[in-house]
């Protein structure tokens, strides 16, 4: 786990009705999910950029914009981390990544 | 920009032919790249834990699972931060924040 995404606290999972979060927790919680969603824009727009900078080396020097291998690679660690939202999530990073093709 | 998405090294975008990137920086920019999305994986699957504990303590309460004015907050800050794929990615943490419903 990197440290920015579990540099917190841990959490509590409720496990049915006797043990809900408190107004507190919720508040909590809440914040860590604002936390971690800057966290995510923040890593794929920096992603974005690396990706177009690499594919603008391979265009310029002749090569192809996408290597096929790594893109199924990476969406197949997807998938293996996240479950069946993992191809999904991985296909808009290459996306991004890729930027206006042309 | 979060401490971790930006804490390595600034990114050279190649402008044209003559100024590509060497070995050395594709290899670079290539382990950014998978430092990024270790970053964003374990984000991703942090923000689930913690929006399903929430999830719960409203199901727990009689509440609904979901609270969609700030889904459609997130949805709309994901599209103002990275624009036409925010949507779908926004959608895919909102998903896997519901976890299984039932």
């Amino acid at each position: 786990m990197t440290q920015e995404a579990n540099d917190t606290f841990d959490i509590r999972v409720p496990s049915g009705t006797d043990d809900p979060l408190s107004d507190a927790e919720i508040r909590r919680y809440r914040e860590e999910i604002d936390r971690l969603d800057r966290v995510i824009l923040d890593a794929v727009k920096r992603r974005s950029e690396v990706s177009q900078a690499i594919g603008k080396t391979r265009m310029g020097s002749g090569g192809t914009k996408l290597v096929h291998t790594r893109e199924v690679a990476i969406i197949n660690q997807f998938r293996q981390e996240i479950g069946e939202e993992g191809p999904a999530l991985a296909s808009i990073l290459l996306r991004m990544g890729r930027g206006k093709l042309g």
